[in-house]
C-alpha cells in the first residue's frame, strides 16, 4: 500500500541554477501529490556514444551541487557511478547509489555499493532477462545490502531498439524488492542518432501508465524544463510542465493496481 | 469514450453445451460490467504444433454451434479464418473474421474477408513491426472496408518467446482504427513444450492491466471453465471463475486512460 | 558427399522470354561447375507488403511457363504454394513444392503437398526456432512424404531486420533432411521500405559463404539480369553476372566442410 | 592476403602450469600451421553470474604468471581489463589490452587503453549494432590509438540465448582494422545455468567455420585440456586435441575467402 515513488531530475547536472530549478519544481509537484520524491541527476556521463557529448561537472564540482540541492530541498538524493572507487565519495553525499545497465553484472561495483550502507539500485542490462536479476540481488545481499532497488529500462531488441518487456515487473518484484519503471531511457534508440541516442518521448506516457497498471513500485524520469536545449538525452525527456498531470494519472492507476500486486 | 469491448470465449469448440455455457457466464459478467460482449471460438486449428493436437469440429458442425450461441446468447460472434473459400460461408454466421497472426499479410485472404462486410480484426504478425500494420489497413480499405480491428499479440523474441511491445498501442492507434490486446496469446511460448506452445497464465492479468494504461479499445481472451482440462491452449487460458475481476480492473483502469487516448 | 544443389532465378515470373534467359544461363553455368540446379520462379506473389506490387502472371499462365521452361532447360522446377487448391495443379508440373516461411506451420497445407508425391521444400518462418522445424518433419512425415528440404531465410530480430542464426543449419540437419539456404530472402529488411520490403544485397555473398563454411546441402537464391529493373526483390537479388564467380567459392568451402557435416 | 590469428588459452589462469601447458600446446600447433599466436587468459573475471564462480587470481599474480608465459613461450600476450586503474600495470606486461564486451562503451576505460601503447581489442557489446563499433573505434582514434581490433561475440536475442548476426564481419571491417570472431563466447547462453551462463560447445566448429566462410582476421577461442574441469566457461570451451584440425579446416576456408575480403 505504499504510494508511488519518484527519481527524477534532468539527465545530467547542466548548470547548478538549472539543476536546483528543475528539482525546486518536482518537488512542489510531488508534494501537492503527496508522493516521495528523489531527485536524479549524473555528474558524469561515463558511457556517451561519443566524446563529443557533454559529460558534466565530474565528481568534485558534482557531489558539492548534488549536497547543496539535497540541502536546499530536504529531498534524497541518487546518482550514478561507474567504479568502485566512486563509492566512497559519493555515498557520503547521495541516498542512492545506482548502478547503470551496462555495468549490472560488475560485482566488484555491486558489492563495494552494497557495503556502503547507501539504497542500491540497479538498473537491469540490457543484455539481461529479468530472472536473472536474481543474482544480481543475491550479489548486494551476500555483501550484507538490504536495501534494493530493481529498474527496468528496456531490453535489447534486434539494434538500436529496446522493448519493454512488462513481464518483468512481477518477476523482478518476485525478489522481495522494489522495482522501478524508468520512463524516460526505455524509449530510447540506442545508437539511433549516428552518434548519439536517439529517442521517442511522444511513448513516454503511454508505457509509463502502462507500468503502472502491471504493477511497480516507483518511477524513474528525466525531466526537463527545455529538452531541446538539454545537453544529454533530450529527444527522450519529458518537459517539466507535463510531469503533474502524468504523475495524476500513475496515481489513480496505482491506486487500483496496489491492491493487486500487494496480495 | 466508448467502453472496452471483450472477445472472448473458449479456444477451439470443444463440446457445443460447454462453449454455450462459457459463453453464457461471460454474457452474464460482461452484462453486469456493462461492457460489449464478442463470443469467440474457433472451429478449425489449422496451425497447431503437431497433428495430436485436438483441432475442433470442422467448418459445417462449427458454424452450426456458432449459429446457435449467437442466437441463444444474442451476442455478436468472431472466429478465424484460414483461406479465401471459408470466407463465404463463415460470413454468413459471424460479425467478425479474424485474421491469424501468421496469416496478416496474406493479401487474398485479405481482400476476400474485406469484401465480405463483416468487421475484419486482423492480429498482427509476430514478425511485423506494429508500424507495418498500415500496410495491412490499406490492403482491406481499398477493398472497401472501413470495420476494421487490429490486435496485438506479441512480437517474436528469439526463440520460443514472444514480447508485447505496448508501444504497439498507439503506433496501431494512430490508423484511426480500434486496438485490442490479446492477453493470453500473447503469454504463449510458441513452440515450447515441444511439440506444443507452452504459455504462463500467470502473467494475463499483469499484461491486461499494462495495456489498459496505456490504452486499447479492447480485450481478446481465451477463457475456459477448467483450462487444466482444455483441449488448446490451456497452458495460457483465463479461469473463467477469475475474469470478472480481472475485467473490473480493466475497466477502472480504461476510465483514467481513456480520457488522455481519445484527446 | 553430394554436391552443393542450387535453387535459382527470377523471384517472380514476369515475361517469359526474359524468366527462360535467366534459367537458361543459370542452367549454363551450373552445368560447368557440375552441380545440380532447379529452376525458380513465383507464378503468384500472394503477401506483397501492398496491392501496387506486382504480383505475377498468376496460376495457370504461371504453370504453362513453368512446363516450357522445365522442357526447354530439361532442369527439375521449384514453386511455392499458398493454399491446398493450389497443390495438385501445381505438383503436375513442379519437381518441388515450396511452403512459404509465412505459411511454414499450416498443417493442410503441409500435408497436402506431402500426399502429392512431390518434394516438399518448407522455409523456416521467421517466426520458429530452428529446433521447431522437427514438428514441421513430422507433420510431412506422417503425411508419408520422405522427399523433404528444409530451408533458413532468417529469423526476426526485433522490427524490420532479420538474423541468420547460422545454428540452424546443424540443428536442422540434425532431422536427417538437407538443408539450403536462402541467401536472397535472408538480406531482406522486411517492410524495411515503407510499402515494400527492402535489402541489402551486399551480403548475400558473405552470409552465403558462411553458410557454406558451416555447412549446407544448397542454396536458393533469386538472380536477376538487372535486379534494377525487378518486379519483386530487386534490393536483395543476385547479379546474374556475378553468380558464377560465387558459386565457385561456396563450392570451394563445401570441398572442406563437407568431410565434417557428413560423418 | 595475412594469416589468420588465433588469440587463445583457458578462459581464467587457473594454476600457473595448466595455464602454460595449455599456451605451450597451442604454441606448438599454431607453429605447425604457420599461424601467429597470442595467449590469452584472464587474471580475473569481473562480472560472473555469482560469488561462487572462481574469479582467478588476481592482478598481482595475474599479471606475474602472464610474464612468465610470455616469456616461456615467446609469444604475445592478450588479457581483459576491467577498468582504468589496471591499465598501467597490464600494459607493462601484455601486448593487447581486451576491452570486455559488456564495458564496450565506457568512455574513460576506451580512452586510457588507447592511451597506453598497447594494440585494444574490444569486444562488441551484446546490445550494440554492429554499425555503432564506429563510434567506438573513433573514441580510440581520437585518443591516438592506430592499433584496434574488433571482436564479434553475439548479440542478445530474446532472453539467456545469443546469435551471432555474420553481417557484422564486413560491417565492422569497413572501420579499416581487423575483426576477430570470438567462437567460444558466442554459443553462450547467458545465465542459462540459472547462477551461471550454460554454453553449447558443440556449435563453435560450425560458427568458426561459418566466420571464416565470411571472412575475418583471426579467432579469439578459450580452450582447455578438460573442460569438464575447467573453473570457468566449461561449457563452451574448445578441447585442445580438437584445436589443431578446426584450425586446418579454418586456414583452407580463410585460403580462399581472403582473396574477396581483401580486394
Amino acid at each position: 500500500g505504499n504510494p508511488l515513488v519518484l527519481l527524477a531530475g534532468p539527465c545530467v547536472l547542466e548548470s547548478y541554477e538549472r539543476s536546483l530549478y528543475i528539482g525546486k519544481t518536482i518537488k512542489e509537484i510531488t508534494s501537492r501529490l503527496g508522493i516521495p520524491y528523489v531527485f536524479k541527476a549524473s555528474f558524469d556521463k561515463a558511457n556517451r556514444s561519443s566524446y563529443n557529448g557533454y559529460r558534466g561537472p565530474g565528481l568534485e564540482k558534482g557531489l558539492k551541487w548534488l549536497q547543496s540541492i539535497k540541502d536546499e530541498l530536504n529531498v534524497p538524493v541518487v546518482t550514478d557511478i561507474h567504479n568502485e572507487t566512486q563509492v566512497e565519495p559519493v555515498s557520503k553525499v547521495v541516498d542512492v547509489l545506482q548502478i547503470p545497465a551496462f555495468l549490472s553484472r560488475q560485482t566488484d561495483l555491486l558489492y563495494t555499493a552494497a557495503k556502503s550502507g547507501c539504497v542500491v539500485n540497479v538498473k537491469k542490462g540490457q543484455f539481461l532477462a529479468p530472472a536473472d536479476m536474481k543474482n544480481v540481488v543475491k550479489k548486494l545481499e551476500e555483501a550484507g545490502s538490504e536495501k534494493i532497488l530493481l529498474t527496468e529500462r528496456g531490453a535489447s531488441f534486434g539494434y538500436n531498439n529496446l522493448v519493454v518487456d512488462m513481464r518483468s515487473f512481477p518477476i523482478m518484484r518476485s525478489t522481495g524488492y522494489p522495482v522501478i519503471f524508468d520512463a524516460t531511457h526505455s524509449v530510447q534508440l540506442p545508437g539511433g542518432a549516428g552518434t548519439s541516442s536517439a529517442g521517442n518521448r511522444e511513448y513516454v506516457e503511454f508505457l509509463a501508465r502502462g507500468a503502472a497498471g502491471v504493477g511497480v513500485d516507483g518511477f524513474f524520469m528525466e525531466v526537463h524544463d527545455n529538452p531541446e536545449e538539454a545537453l544529454c538525452d533530450g529527444p527522450n525527456m519529458v518537459y517539466l510542465d507535463k510531469l503533474e498531470d502524468l504523475l495524476k494519472d500513475l496515481i489513480a492507476i496505482n491506486e487500483i493496481t496496489k491492491k493487486k500486486i500487494n496480495k
